[in-house]
């Protein structure tokens, strides 16, 4: 966590205070290993890293162009009065450090202790990290899992603008595929029914 | 659904007496959108049928090697005398009818309502289809979500067999891994907790 980091409101990662993850390093071995992640993409994220980070307010710029172009994304920060533009403002500072922290993920017991926090603020409890009132309680599950596809997709040009040749554009591309659907396999956790997920 | 494909052991897909999807033709239309699935992938999954279709057993053996070699996996498969290769047999015919339905799904109603009974065979009465009894009641979530990895990765060699170019090659891969995402999407419905899908 840097310094720059502790100043996000509602930024989590390494507070000693959280639950611990439903799995421990043996669990998330398995986890990790049905998601295709090794330690090779771990070093092509580790490569992404120094190319993304500069970009990083141009890529919220298009996830969030993305999600206030869809009537039903943008619900989940709207109360009755349109959308918040101070919720969207506290999430989007997390959603660039979720970034950061996804390229450099140790994959150790405080990272998965804040994806376990990262998707409980998803499924419950939603709108009081930021004090929020009349937002939806949920964003719906449906939907965390839909973005998979442009979370990934969209990151490629991006990549593309640092990477030395295609070959390790494929490889960073392909690592930030497999982080991005294991966070979302973590981010479940709190929304499935007892003992399925 | 094919001639073929009603040989199947408990394939349904079509039979109009499985319950509606709990999303209607609009709230598909969302989902859809959010993963950026357009009319263009539609057209590269019909593209990339007669490429895949050919080759639907060799993608399997690579796909049962994958959940073979890790007893994790193959411990939904598995009672306590061992793996259930009757099972993991019946299974596969489904799973290699799934590729074909993918590749020339036509995203309506009939389809939904098999999409919505694949993921409560995950989630609950996982084993009765089948007949099974010993066998874990619930294919754990966060490796459904998981195997999107190895399910989008894994197909793009079969897909550059038959692509004429490159170019049309990313469109049938981006096609597929959209397609799957959308899926499992659908298949979380049965997991969610009540009202959070």
């Amino acid at each position: 966590m840097s310094a720059h980091a502790s100043a996000i409101p509602g930024y989590r990662y390494g507070d000693p205070s959280l639950p611990p993850s439903p799995l421990d390093a043996a669990g998330f071995a398995e986890l990790r290993a049905a998601c295709l992640l090794t330690d090779d993409d771990v070093a092509a994220l580790r490569e992404a890293a120094p190319i993304v980070e500069p970009q990083i307010e141009e890529i919220l710029d298009t996830w969030y162009g993305f999600v206030g172009s869809h009537p039903f994304l943008l619900a989940s920060f709207s109360t009755p009065a349109g959308p918040d533009t101070s919720y969207l403002g506290a999430v989007r500072a997390r959603f660039g450090q979720w970034i950061r922290d996804t390229l450099r993920a140790d994959f150790g017991p405080e990272w998965l202790a804040y994806q376990q926090e990262i998707g409980r603020r998803h499924a419950s409890g939603k709108n009081e990290t930021d004090a929020v009132a009349g937002a939806p309680e949920v964003v719906p599950f449906r939907f965390v899992v839909a973005l998979i596809a442009p979370i990934t997709l969209t990151m490629r040009p991006f990549l593309a603008r640092g990477a030395r040749d295609e070959q390790q554009l494929e490889r960073m591309q392909a690592a930030w595929f497999k982080a991005v659907v294991c966070s979302v396999a973590l981010w479940a956790a709190p929304y499935a029914k007892e003992g399925w997920w």
